[in-house]
């Protein structure tokens, strides 16, 4: 189950401000509804304070959802969430954009502090 | 025939503010001129206030318009009008786009609320 | 040659403000010094006020250019004229693009009213 | 070498804005530093005042081009200021992007007048 | 290892504004934990005050990273406070992106000086 | 529901032989379990004896599945048959893809008569 | 874990040889050294004797390797076993392509009876 | 209309044996039904006996067919019978591609002489 | 420098025949003549005979040629020698592709035992 | 003007068969009609007997086409000519694409010694 746990940090290499962007194109988790696996990518994009998340420890974490039943508008906040948590970044957002199911893609875009205006299309 | 008592509507799971894209690949009406189909996708993008629609009952709503003879810009309108009513979002973006008759594609861009200029493009 | 009266408007079916884009992918005129056919696109987009083009009667019209001997930039703005003058919309844009002669490939991009900043691109 | 009387001009077709792009995919020139060739895309951007650039004689300066040494930063404003003075142009502007030499593609932007900002990023 | 004597400038060639991109497609070094390869694609752009870069300078430069074991971040915040010292340009953007590890693809966005609004997505 | 009775056939234009391909891009037909629409793609090729088949007529017989609920191997088997038994050609290969269900594509291929070799592959 | 008995069968609905591909993009199982997910895609190809694979019941029985440690090798030829048991084909092919680890993509290929010279490439 | 008096030929300049394709993106005629245009690309294939057609005059014998309404059967044997006339090759194919008319695209296929089994398939 | 001792193997799986492909994005080994370095993929397509080859000692052993000076031709021969030697397969073939110097791409394809004819373009 | 004497070949390093792929993206020449500069695509494939040749130096050859004039039926048989003179390979081809003259691409295929059936098509 998704375990916010395993996402570890380390100090900024910069002082000036720079930007991160992670994308995982092997996302996936379960549908709460019919128990059949949900298939996505999740971009995370931040700029950092004091902290950036280790790469590993992101791609642990992500795995961490691979048997959790959660819709993607709740998946995508929780990610959110976890990761502000964990680094208190200036800003951060997550774009989760899910294979389609019956023929329809979704994607949900949800941001923390103040995501910049260029960067809120996802 | 379009039936927009299919849509069903789930609470929404965060208190701040985010962004969901629907993109329906499969959409089939009918020419109500020549009887022939017409194919096309339909993106249903919104900011959630309290509701947000549930990605099944979408599918069967969409899959509604299957036998229905409408012209382009009626069924945008359409579109907007019976998901507006049913979640009664912060702001609600249609965008339809038709494969081409007769070597034109068509696109209606139709809108509820203030889309962001970011959205206005499709 | 070029022919205007082909153009027939319908009545909006909408009160509120929506966009329409037609995008043909099958334009073909002549080029007035050497008879060679050219060979582009032609986008059309529109706020409409009262009315909306016919899609039929858009496809007619753009076909009577077929063996009409225009440069590229009188051929975007004479279109632009004929349709403003049909539907008399709050802005439309003519977006022509054709092939390349001899490797240069040729965009023209023509307006009325205010074509919101967006869409200035093409 | 580059051969600017090769330019001509025609009277603009419409007495309101329009934008014109060519773009020539074909563009060849030499390394000063090796004489080895390079290859190119050039695209010429700009709004008329009084005239257009003939498009034949557009393609015979670029093709002058071809055994001459030149780097690309030199190149792109060449062509900016040759253009300009052909044409006087309410703004021009000029992209010249490079294929790669040693892994490394080169991309070069330069304008003249009020280049909207729209079309800054080329 | 890094080494920034590599980089050569030479005279700006235009006494007017303009804007060069650079882009690595063929950049790799080391992973500072695995010390397993990572692959990626630099993109350098800036607008030249007095100086700008010399190609196979900087292509040389480049390669001086291949066997150097660097963080995303620490290696994109490296190459840009190199670069300026260099040229000292008006303003100067680089955007390093790495191809996947765990399936985790990372694009990291540095600037300095004034880097204009519609470049900061890199 | 399908029907046979829309093809029509005229004769071949040729003595010596020749193929022909015909492709659909817009397939649609229902889903015998669950109802839901499905879509794909349906290729004709065939070498003619005396007749061909007339292009409208296929459209309108491909049209004529829109609401038809029929396995995807029945289907194609059941097209095959039709066309044959309008066209009597030399030989006739049907290949009709579907767009995925659950993530699953498919493809069946099924001909009548001597198929060349090289086309068996679809 | 893998479970064969998901695997259900319908009869061949044509006495004539046709044959049958079903690509499943969303496949999933675990590294049995690691523990990491792996992603890829599986592509079933055979010519029914008697009996076809049921297209949910396949997707059912390929879901069930999701938390499986199976090495690439043993995977692609145990779903051939399985398939062939089910079915008994005239001949079936098993493609099984997985997504890089560590940059390296992987393709298995296995058959059972006689699979056509044309498809032995996967 | 039609014009094989247009095809001009030179002399082969190989004396072994070698393969000519011309493909031409930009061919266009009517429908002898509707009269609207159709559009496609034809491919010219051939083994050169004593003579080759020469590039210009196969551009303006294809651009003769523009206002011609033709079967896409019959004009492609008729491209054929014209171009085996002109240049006696050792053997030759035209495949000749139209874009869709009511969602389905057209390809046919015709030869003369022993076209090689490669290339039978277009 | 090539390491063959980096690679390992594991008894294959199945006692009947498959193929395995394993395709290497991210290869790059050095110039021998001038010291840059290449980049390229490296295919690796066998039959096993009693062993496969593990697919980390694989990337490892391909990892070995990073600062390896060796010409194309050489390096593909010696790759294909050192699987050979590591697994006796039945047949093995090596497909070395590498990026343009100087916009020349190249391709070196060799091979071990009876690679089947279908394989042999690589 | 072309010149063979730039070739230089270096000895073939596998006493096993294998083959060479170099694809020159990059190649331009002169229309000897209309002065016009061509631009292509140069494929050379060839099994070495004792010889390969050096890449450099099949650049160098291959821009003394620049400024000349000729056909690209000639070209293509002069450098296979000129290639076979210098490495006297088991076999050899020629592929030369070029792009558009008035909307027709061409391929030419010329071939020495027995080129493999499956090489046939280029």
């Amino acid at each position: 189950m998704p375990n916010a746990t395993l996402l570890e940090c380390f100090e900024s290499p910069a002082a000036t401000a720079f930007i991160i962007e992670h994308i995982h194109e092997e996302f996936t988790s379960m549908c709460p509804k019919t128990g059949h696996p949900d298939f996505g990518r999740i971009t995370v994009r931040f700029e950092p304070a004091q902290k950036c998340i280790e790469l590993k420890s992101l791609k642990l974490y992500l795995h961490s959802f691979r048997n959790e039943g959660m819709f993607f508008e709740a998946l995508a906040n929780r990610i959110r969430d976890d990761l502000v948590a964990a680094m208190a970044p200036r800003w951060l957002q997550v774009v989760a954009e899910f294979r389609g199911r019956g023929g329809i893609h979704t994607r949900v875009l949800t941001g923390s502090g103040s995501v910049p205006e260029r960067y809120q299309r996802g």
